[in-house]
């Protein structure tokens, strides 16, 4: 028997399957595989094989585009968007269209080839999500910019076409239109009891304690009520927080600890899957909208999961987030 | 240099690759394989292997569930949705819940296993899609349904699980979210210029002749200005129609001949790629949209495409329309 689940911020319906659901032995997955590292672009010595660097944190005796960084920031070197130019926007009859401006970069996030998130230790963790932070600051005084977008694609069946570790940041002249639901919503919702609603889900998620993974001072982790994937899991500040890069260095070493821990667990239940990250944060268009609160979702790709998703709208999902925390859970630490 | 382009029904911005597209070649693509049809459950002679059938085009000297069948429809063996029982809606806190209440049903389009519908005679992909009208017409007498989706996976690409051909007919209790945006979206235009949208979009296509596969007296077949996939293509009846399930046996035929030839281009084009449909129709919840127009939305499953684009509603397209459309016209047929 399945049932009906109504993700309570966009609206969206999913199908969830309760009396034999998959579990991670059902799941195909193909675990992660690093292909040699000789002309990896993201290795140390190979570092003019980029565009030159944007930003990185490097040993101070270090030279830019040299050895000796932990962090480096490089345009993409096949950017989605380009970052010259005025926007051009304009009709053609019942068409929009756009010049493609905006920025893409590569935020690579280790020096060590065969080392993913969950292998670097926290200060290192730490590192990454403050180069998001620092890039982020940095492009959001450009005027022409409404969101930006934080994600990293892992193996490549989420996407990667690189093996090495690293994360993307795209900065965009208008807002996804995923972004544009969420805030509908949200903005629905606090219109309507003044309240936000990301805050009411965590409250809920730790009255029932039902789906949650993990917690700790300023974090949770929980698989979500209407889940679109198996084993989806999102990260969030507990502080109801508009904007990501906002974010304080005592939050980020908290927030660190806690993506560190539930990507262990993913990766052990799992299998070491593909999967993708996305930071969902406020558009940078000088908006506050009250009723938003940033978090982070993750989605680990799993070959069974169907896809057809992507023309319906529809999603038929085979493990209910109640049965993923149970194995989630159980992983030793 | 990219392109963003917006979709003018739902808003969705897309970002579109101008000067280095990727022609089929670049496509990686697994073509179908047919696997033994010794144990398949839609072949002659197998019908006991499936549910009792719910309707089939058959001699009229054959039995029920045996073999001398056409079309034949069968519930799913493993429904995402079952038909007996009360619609049971709930709150649970902020949370909406519903019992999995529903029809999910198997079309299933020839009796021969590796015949794919461009195979098949056009009286035969005629009696596939009279076979649609009659199970929506049939399933839209419940009450308890306000949306038929009907959709084919063909590939395990695409998310078969069976090779034999055969669509899906899922009957739902509420509205898609997908299928919201849309009546939104072409509702606000109605309301705005009180004209249909895709109306609209059928009179430029036909005037900028840019992005049209084929035509014939009654449907349009085009590669879609704000595409998300490569060769993503829509076949629209040219007259304003809200409902797919009313269309006449005339229109049918018409459909037939423009699917078989849009199906045998992509085939001939993209190496018979995996691929998803889905019409898109009126919901059947009562209410009249008059600014909706139903249509079918053809989307080849290629497996550069990153699909990360699940998570962030973001689309970057390797393929322009206008591209694709050249090496589908150019298929000698």
């Amino acid at each position: 028997m399945t049932e009906l689940r109504r993700d309570p911020i966009v609206g969206r319906w999913v199908i969830m399957e309760m009396d034999q659901p998959m579990i991670p032995k059902d799941l195909h997955m193909t675990p992660h595989h690093y292909e040699d590292a000789a002309n990896c672009p993201f290795c140390y010595g190979n570092e003019y094989m980029t565009p030159p660097e944007i930003q990185a944190f490097r040993n101070p005796k270090t030279e830019k585009n040299a050895a000796g960084w932990q962090v480096r920031v490089v345009p993409n070197k096949f950017p989605a968007l380009q970052i010259e130019g005025n926007l051009d926007r304009r009709g053609l009859g019942i068409f929009d269209m756009s010049n493609g401006i905006g920025a893409h970069e590569i935020i690579i996030e280790t020096p060590y080839h065969e080392k993913d998130l969950s292998d670097l230790e926290l200060g290192e963790i730490g590192n990454v999500l403050k180069m998001y932070c620092l890039r982020s600051l940095d492009l959001q005084k450009d005027k022409r910019f409404k969101y930006l977008m934080i994600f990293k694609n892992y193996g490549s069946g989420a996407g990667a076409t690189l093996d090495h570790n690293h994360s993307q940041l795209i900065a965009l002249p208008m807002i996804p239109k995923n972004v544009i639901e969420e805030l509908k919503g949200s903005g629905a919702y606090f219109e309507f009891r003044e309240r936000c609603i990301f805050c009411d889900m965590i409250r809920q998620e730790l009255d029932e304690k039902e789906r949650i993974i993990t917690q700790n001072d300023q974090f949770i982790a929980f698989c979500p009520f209407a889940s679109r994937f198996p084993f989806e899991m999102w990260v969030m500040p507990k502080e109801h927080q508009l904007f990501f890069h906002n974010i304080s260095d005592e939050s980020i070493a908290s927030m660190a600890g806690i993506l560190k821990e539930v990507l262990i667990r993913m990766k052990a239940v799992l299998n070491d899957p593909p999967y993708n990250f996305i930071i969902h944060t406020s558009p940078i268009d000088g908006e506050e909208r009250q009723g938003y609160h940033w978090h982070m979702e993750i989605m680990p790709r799993l070959s069974r999961i169907a896809g057809f998703e992507w023309g319906t709208g529809f999603y038929a999902v085979s493990t209910p987030p109640e049965v993923a925390i149970k194995y989630l859970r159980d992983v030793r630490i």
